[in-house]
């Protein structure tokens, strides 16, 4: 008898139909093929999905609990995936609640705690902005990270529109902007880490990795949904003194419960830093996912990244929602102080410096 | 100024919100920061999306279209997904809807018309079967398969949760089904193509590309939305003379169209042949999508493949509804047969070559 992992979905269904919906679902996500069509009896016992659980979570809604065998899935992050809701998720009555996470995705190699250390940051939340427009050519760009590093912020970040396009290639772009950084890093003594993006296949991301890694960078980022949950698995574990952030691009989170999706499998693949929309800005997430999206990516070790349509006038509230083990992420509303961006991103890092939680 | 592709989304939306909410869109999805804080002209006239129209599309949705800058989207699939719908995705008010694909994403090397003159078959719809079901080990696959084959199926296709695991590892289960598929080749004429499954990242998928190629094969199967779009891109670059397979695993088409990600977008990148659950299956697809999916498909050459739930009996249904450019697949009802496995592969080969269009 092999060991299982279980998986919580959350079904659409009456209270007829469950026992018959959350035993198809068990063999979709495991044997999809009909189960008296199988013979071998191992096949039967070890690997057939098999039904937990089923309990009412209210407005004809209920919570099915379903052990996978731990044989199907092995240690292939994209597999996870597929044995979790490969062809479940094209049935709209089902969204991925949450799973125990096998002890084999044992999260990121280096997140908060490597943060915290790095830029010797202790007691508060951690700052970063972003790189935008794209568009603006490499010089602009370096320009505009040295200008938010003047500030003091922690992390200046690629927007994650950023990829290898001609208007500022990664190959031109890496070098410019850590070079940058360093440069107002010297003045203000303070260790600011630059984020690139990463794009393409594993071979571009390995190569600008490499590229990151020459110009003295420990930080990067890319977005599992497009790049594909091997990949960063693979990058995790190829770049163990890297930082992986996972940008939560393509998320479509509606069918997979997004704290489980970004705060809990991205890290458990490698990310060191979740960013997710937060509450009250952009995006539609509840205060409610936030919350356990933020926790469920510190408990990986890995650092949450409310972001999307933060403004410095939420700073106050989304620290003590959050708690110092975070990083505001503001890029909008700090761009929009042009010539001011470095005072501004000084008000920015001063406000988190003097939160008290 | 650059060129523009337009991209079609549905959004839920009163009239007198929806120009605010088709701006707000144009600009997440290209500079993703306010307009009026970006002073570069070039950025302004050549990057920022512009709303092209907005059309009442019944019960309280828009079809909006926007046009995206070219330039910020290059030759990357990812970064094509990333910037169609990367961000817009986390909003549940849209739908990516559709898209002009850049002709840079010119479809499969290798689609339909290279299996209708590899098979010999013309003027009737392909048959294909999966094996099933994972947990059985390699030589017991190898059996179904050569059974299978001995019926007479044009393709046989592993099941898209055969990864690498334990009890049939890629490196053992692709010779031994190979070699049981030659062997039913040799008995029958007909030659019978083996489609196996790709798990891990894009170095592993190399790795079991490059074993099916020294086994003879020519076909492969690979679930985009896991592995990544740049991972299906690539390999279709680096193996021009194979036929990939798109499976829709993870493809929770709820917020993309599938007859858009499944039959536009993945034989864009390079999949040849497109699985889709069909309509009056497990699944929820619509007639209407199920027609536009196949039609997209066969407009890059690709084939459309509907499956999920599939039984014999629908056999001439379902040939009628999709034509002869289209393969049938046909997994756990052949499979029930057991023993008779052969004749009831027969029988589905005959009624599908013997259907009058």
């Amino acid at each position: 008898m092999s060991g299982r992992l279980s998986v919580t979905y959350r079904v659409r269904s009456d209270a007829a139909g469950i026992e018959a919906r959350a035993r198809g679902i068990a063999v979709e996500q495991s044997v999809e093929m009909p189960v008296e069509a199988i013979d071998d009896p191992s096949v039967l016992s070890d690997i057939v999905g098999v039904v937990e659980a089923i309990e009412p979570a209210g407005e004809g809604v209920f919570s099915v609990r379903i052990g996978l065998a731990l044989d199907t899935v092995g240690a292939d992050a994209g597999q996870l995936m597929n044995m979790l809701f490969g062809n479940t998720s094209l049935q709209d009555d089902v969204v991925l609640h949450d799973v125990d996470v096998p002890p084999v995705f044992a999260g990121p190699r280096q997140g908060l705690a490597a943060l915290r250390s790095r830029l010797g940051v202790s007691g508060r939340a951690f700052t970063g902005s972003a790189l935008k427009p794209q568009g603006l050519p490499v010089e602009r760009l370096a320009q505009l990270a040295e200008r938010f590093a003047r500030g003091g912020l922690d992390f200046i970040k690629d927007d994650h529109g950023l990829a290898n396009q001609h208007y500022s290639p990664a190959a031109e772009r890496i070098p410019a902007v850590a070079k940058a950084v360093e440069r107002a890093v010297r003045v203000t003594g303070h260790p600011t880490r630059y984020i690139p993006s990463l794009s393409g296949d594993l071979d571009a991301m390995r190569a600008q990795m490499r590229l990151a890694r020459d110009c003295g960078l420990d930080c990067a980022m890319l977005a599992p949904m497009i790049a594909g949950f091997a990949t960063l698995q693979t990058l995790a574990g190829e770049f163990p003194a890297f930082v992986l952030f996972a940008h939560p691009a393509l998320g479509g989170a509606a069918r997979i419960s997004p704290d489980l999706l970004i705060g809990k499998l991205f890290p458990a693949f490698g990310a060191g830093g979740a960013i997710f929309p937060t509450y009250g800005g952009r995006f539609g997430y509840s205060q409610d996912t936030c919350r356990r999206l933020a926790e469920n990516a510190r408990g990986y070790g890995a650092l949450p990244i409310p972001a999307g349509g933060m403004t410095l006038a939420r700073t106050a509230e989304i620290l003590d929602f959050y708690g110092p083990d975070t990083m505001l992420l503001i890029g909008g509303n700090l761009l929009a102080a042009r010539e001011r961006i470095t005072e501004e991103a000084e008000r920015f890092a001063r406000a988190v410096a003097n939160h008290s939680y």
